[in-house]
């Protein structure tokens, strides 16, 4: 079994990203900006948006940090949007979810400028992705995909079964996977014979956000696993059944463990590759966030892509 | 076997839009309108536009039957798009596809306004499906999913495999499928073990343009078939296997026989349904055309669809 380190492609990535920022600042004397609007106080959504922050700043693409408070009006939400939209300077503009109950999500997204929707969530991107257009792909799936490449795991002719089908990992990842010639099974909690699908994959991805669900009866020998779940777990039986020795010494330590939906310790034993939790999926998604608004940047100045 | 009747299903669904455009009538002394756009003179294309000019006519839509040659430059053919868009009295625009290769389609179909696309093709309308959202639905896609529900059969929990990755049918009917929870798998040309695959379908799509490629060896007995290709053959024998004494009839009598994807004749007896080809999805995707012409007028409108 081989680890697929999602850490260390996440950061040539970003060094990647780091070189063309600065390239482009010498030649424009602009950087790209990502705007990130905050709305209330969700701890880990506060984690989430300083952490894309300070990836930022890591590779030269300025931040704008717009706060707001819980009890916004969607209206005025909408504005600092509107003001977004129009505002040249920026060039990514990324909501973070989930937003509280009294404003429609749907129209949040649709109303940003689909050229600065850098989570690639906006209908017209999701549209173009299925159309076999170019367009800001969705972070996660896209990490996906690339991190597949940069171990030289083929998708072409291979059996991918995805579990989960939402509109942030599932359905956009199927269409990337079918875009490189993968065949493509979905799979969700409606589905019936969910093991027997798992184990026709050759590359299996779970985004159920269930803590260890995916055991070694759902893996194919040789599979390739890949884990999009982090779930916070604090039971110290279950924490070992998934990680081990490690896991145990994480809960006495901090009280809690992020595990993914894949029972770790074990799958690890049966499938050609795994991402771990963390360490896997979760540092790619942030480096493709910054990907996304260095091409949004780019293509708002009429920049080809290479 | 029991061969689902898209004709008499379409029929059904036709005398429904006609009723509601009565009704709207009435109440608002206006009656949705259906610009459609013929580029060049491409004898098929001309016989669809006919046809869709013509139940036109039957459901008391409006049609504007809008001829350009296949010289157009592209910008003078979005002007006219332009003018359609902006144009009140017309609340569908259909754009026949094949267009000219000097014309850039993805172009064309970005242009034509969502709110005005009864095809279902623009990037929003895809996006917004894939979201989940209400939306104009792709015609033939959902015709199958509403000739399922005609015939009580169900999707949920269900593995229905599509054969075809296509922009029109497969992709989109993989998400209308999903939506309504069945486990979905697609397949393509670059897909291995398509026999197998095919096989463990409890619902089978064929939507690739070769007749009869599915043969019974592609079926589990008691499978429901919807065969989305039409195909014309002129070879005797090759229409003997797919249809038997009524396809020899029909080469001796007019030179051609339409057939599907599916060879009929022996995976009839293997269905516990099968659509026929003609008369199975193809008359559907013109009565959902109507349909969607209809929701377009109540969308822009402001009348809520049931």
């Amino acid at each position: 079994m081989e680890k697929l380190d999602g850490k260390k492609i996440s950061e040539k990535f970003l060094f990647e990203v780091k070189k063309e920022v600065e390239y482009l600042k010498n030649r424009l004397n602009k950087s790209p900006v990502l705007a990130t609007v905050l709305v209330g106080d969700n701890p880990a959504s506060k984690v989430y948006v300083s952490r894309k922050i300070k990836t930022c700043q890591k590779v030269g693409i300025g931040s704008m940090d717009i706060k707001l408070p819980s009890s916004i009006r969607e209206g005025d939400l909408l504005n600092e949007i509107d003001r977004l939209n129009k505002n040249d300077d920026v060039n990514g503009i990324l909501v973070q979810l989930p937003l509280p109950p009294h404003i429609d999500v749907e129209k949040v997204i649709s109303f940003i400028s689909p050229i600065k929707d850098v989570d690639g969530f906006h209908p017209v991107n999701l549209g173009n992705l299925l159309r076999g257009n170019d367009s800001l792909y969705p972070c996660t799936p896209f990490g996906i995909i690339k991190l597949l490449k940069e171990y030289d795991i083929q998708v072409e002719g291979k059996n991918c079964v995805i579990i989960g089908r939402s509109v942030i990992v599932g359905k956009p990842l199927a269409l990337l996977l079918l875009k490189e010639n993968g065949t493509v099974t979905i799979c969700h909690s409606k589905s019936k014979n969910l093991k027997e699908i798992s184990k026709s994959a050759d590359i299996l991805i779970a985004a159920i956000g269930k803590p260890g669900f995916v055991t070694p009866d759902y893996v194919k020998k040789g599979a390739v696993v890949i884990d999009v779940g982090i779930n916070s777990i604090s039971d110290k039986n279950y924490a070992f059944r998934i990680k081990g020795e490690v896991g145990l010494k994480s809960i006495e330590k901090k009280g809690y463990l992020l595990v993914g939906d894949v029972e770790y310790k074990t799958v690890s034993n049966i499938a050609s590759y795994i991402t771990p939790v963390p360490g896997g999926v979760g540092p790619l998604t942030i480096s493709i966030l910054m990907e996304n608004t260095l091409k949004a940047f780019k293509l708002q100045r009429g920049i080809k892509n290479d």
